[in-house]
């Protein structure tokens, strides 16, 4: 027997977060033509996570649950918007939104599912796990392309200079160390070419 | 040692599949603003494959497995564009633009991961295996719900009827064939409403 009131919950769930694809980051997509929503960013972010995980730092990583935490991470921000991880400011109230935003949001599946889905994003948002850390290094991975690609347009917009963009990117070298030096190159190249300040 | 030519190839692949951002499919987000893109539907179908697990039609399905095809399902449409699920014409030479795209796309990555990706979505594409049904259900639900959200919008466009719709929609009965009653109530309501033709 189909159990309708769980179905139903589950398809409200699903429904509510289509609004994903409505939350905009401050980075463009790679084409330069416009800024990228989150279920773009977390769709991009799952193949990452597949494609480079022969560099996850920890044979401890299971891929699974880290794919599973890059399509689930930025859920919250349906509610609590995307706060931009430039902005000082809007870092303040930031845990609190969010905290707000998933007892809304987690509440809408299922109970065993949404503690399941608020568990698994406050294991992403601790990255103290190996599965959290290998995806929060994805999480700054995906952006530092995209910047890169676009001539660094995040970076002029926040105004910031190389000693913010590798503070930021410390999660690579911690989830990701091989790849470090991807990182020092991308910054280097960046400085060279006007993209971002020394 | 870091292989540079290696990382190389894998940070092109994930370069290049960015253009799935840009590639649009006929159906609307939820909220009816705007085409939905191959990233975000991706994105969508992962989550989906993820919070209706328990329907799928067999204990054989491997979840992570479904989820990387709900990945990488549509990638070739990155050269050889969404084809229109109702479109006989365009469906007629489908399969050879796939081919054609699918060589040019998966010889981006190491030729091991490139032929992993690709047989992923050559056993997609024959909706032969357990995942593959299941992930292929997924695939129908997907836009059925956002179809129903925005009053029909795709069927109005391609001016079709009922029969069509459960046509297409085999594959839930297949997949998730617990979710069948759904497809037939949102059929029976949008036949109601005025979304779709009887």
């Amino acid at each position: 027997m189909l159990d309708e009131k769980r179905l139903e919950r589950q398809l409200s769930f699903l429904v509510e977060i289509d609004k994903m694809k409505t939350v905009l980051r401050r980075n463009l997509i790679a084409d330069g033509s416009r800024r990228e929503n989150d279920a773009e960013h977390s769709w991009h972010m799952a193949v990452m996570a597949l494609v480079l995980y022969e560099y996850a730092y920890s044979p401890e990583v299971d891929l699974c649950r880290a794919l599973n935490m890059t399509l689930l991470h930025d859920l919250v921000e349906v509610y609590a918007g995307d706060t931009f991880c430039y902005d000082e400011a809007g870092k303040v109230d930031k845990a609190e939104r969010e905290r707000r935003a998933a007892d809304k949001l987690f509440a809408l599946p299922p109970e065993e599912q949404g503690s399941e889905y608020r568990a698994l994003w406050e294991e992403f948002d601790a990255m103290q796990t190996p599965d959290s850390i290998y995806a929060a290094a994805i999480d700054r991975m995906q952006p530092l392309l995209l910047n890169y690609l676009t001539k660094g347009h995040t970076w002029h917009q926040a105004n910031i200079g190389s000693d913010k963009v590798y503070e930021r990117m410390d999660m690579i070298k911690k989830g990701m160390p091989k790849l470090w030096p991807v990182v020092e190159y991308i910054v280097n190249d960046s400085i060279e070419k006007g993209f971002l300040k020394e």
